[in-house]
């Protein structure tokens, strides 16, 4: 099958009037709304790194599709257009017809169109560039934490991270267990409704790819703060056995990745606003600590300390920050 | 060397003010000026498919920037930003430093900003994604081109299609040769200055990476038109060797791609002002046949026609379109 007919085939959907010019050119071309910055964002899925071979094509669309839709959440921007590079190493079209559906099944759910790309030979590569609007100075970025702000994170982590580990060998769960934790790592679903609600109320926001600990650090490092967190007060996978030990349950939580839920920080007062927020949306907010002026990152466990780096955490007894 | 590292290093110049918000958060935030449409087109580039193992890497670089150039001359836009998502087998310091000399050496020749990406480890795999603006109804589109139309390409075709062709031992030719045909190889300079000296004069435009006959085909179907082309007045590579057959010749310039002029048809009202551009530029450029009501693509070789298809041509006598 010739690279056009199989753009025409599994990537040409109508895209209305999303843009003025779509797929079939050198270029697409697209309308920001008057007094928006358009926001984009990459991410690219690679065979091996990103997924199992095993993976279904179906999710493989689905979540690479996510992760850029998660980026337009993560800004406070609405997520409009796409497009998709494609590398294959060979025409597959049951996988062809499957990834599809999937990608544009996360991408329809957040009315993202596709809108231009491109296709050719090579390992299984997939790259996509999202796009979306927002406000001009609306924006949820990673530099505006104050001293002061609660944090908050929306959904529990460290599910997608515990099916990671068991698919790995590194733990034992049961196959309900396993059923349990698949959709977090396969279907993450964004949260584009709250990111667009958190305009003007977060001083800052990002989204959970590489987890809470390393990701909350981009937000740190960017304002010059630090931060202090309560373990007890971090939303979590439930339902998981008696036995996981509780090292293995905080990695997942405070290191897995692949979550894909908002961190934000926002002033003390915006509090009640939030929690009418996660009633409205409805969507499970969680206020899991505080911006510190000391530079550095800290989970509380009730008397001791987590001391906490970029990527993962030291026991160390009970000093304080 | 994480990934972090490795943007700041290699991939991280100052933005100015080309963006709003540029590397390092959930997602860039631009401005599209007042009364402009975004034009954005993708071009991925993989190990073993658009370049030989032994390419320079700086090569690399500015190729894979140039042909997503050549995607906004093609548009009548003016490039302005870029993303680049970069898969990399392993962290190879010499081959990131010459690779991101060679980008963005042409994307400052340009006037491209990059402002985000992705880079993982995978398989080499480099897939940019280009933005530029174009005042709104003034793009080159592909679907335009009306019956009467003058076709006019810019540049000499054929020279990159030599190349690979004496690379790939098909056919045989002098160091000296391949030296003065591998700047249109690893060095392509796209067209933007002429694709936005074209707005409001062509009617349709695209640039050659597929070969002529492919892409002026792409314009013959997007506006339900065909074309007669005179193979005489079809500029070509030069300081070519006597002994290299007519039919190499014909196969290199008519269909053999990677040439990244660009083509254009536009009304012969237009002649004087086109005649006048290419002196302005300076560039070449070369009145090459006429657009026709009856479909189909036709090039008249003084008493014989070739006829076309979109992968190649069939002699076939005398007969008349």
């Amino acid at each position: 099958m010739a690279e056009f007919d199989l753009i025409a085939r599994y990537f040409t959907r109508p895209t209305n009037e999303a843009a003025d010019l779509g797929i079939g050119d050198d270029a697409a071309l697209l309308r920001v709304s008057d007094g928006c910055q358009l926001a984009i964002s990459a991410d690219m899925s690679v065979a091996g790194t990103h997924f199992f071979p095993e993976t279904p094509a179906f999710d493989i669309g689905w979540k690479t599709m996510a992760v850029n839709v998660s980026d337009m959440a993560a800004m406070g921007a609405l997520p409009k257009w796409a497009t998709l590079s494609l590398a294959l190493p060979e025409v597959d079209e049951a996988w062809l017809a499957q990834f599809s559906r999937g990608l544009f099944a996360c991408a329809e759910r957040y009315g993202v169109a596709l809108i231009g790309g491109d296709t050719t030979r090579g390992p299984l590569n997939i790259a996509i560039n999202i796009l979306g609007e927002v406000p001009v100075g609306q924006a949820l970025r990673r530099d505006g934490a104050r001293v002061g702000d609660d944090v908050w994170v929306s959904g529990p982590l460290g599910s997608a991270a515990l099916w990671l580990q068991a698919r790995l060998g590194k733990i034992s769960l049961s196959d309900a267990e396993m059923q349990g934790l698949a959709p977090a790592m396969h279907h993450p679903q964004p949260s584009v409704a709250l990111g667009l609600a958190l305009r003007g109320v977060a001083n800052s926001a990002l989204d959970l790819s590489d987890g809470l600990l390393a990701d909350l650090g981009h937000i740190l490092k960017a304002s010059q703060v630090g931060a202090v967190l309560d373990w007890a007060r971090i939303p979590r996978a439930e339902n998981l056995p008696d036995t996981l030990p509780l090292e293995v349950l905080q990695r997942a939580v405070l290191a897995g990745g692949d979550d894909y839920a908002l961190c934000f920080t926002a002033p003390v007062t915006q509090r009640g606003v939030i929690q009418a927020m996660a009633a409205d949306l409805p969507l499970p907010l969680s206020l899991i600590g505080s911006i510190v002026a000391e530079q550095g990152l800290y989970v509380r466990d009730g008397e001791t300390m987590l001391a906490c780096t970029a990527t993962g955490y030291n026991h160390f007894g009970e000093s304080q920050p």
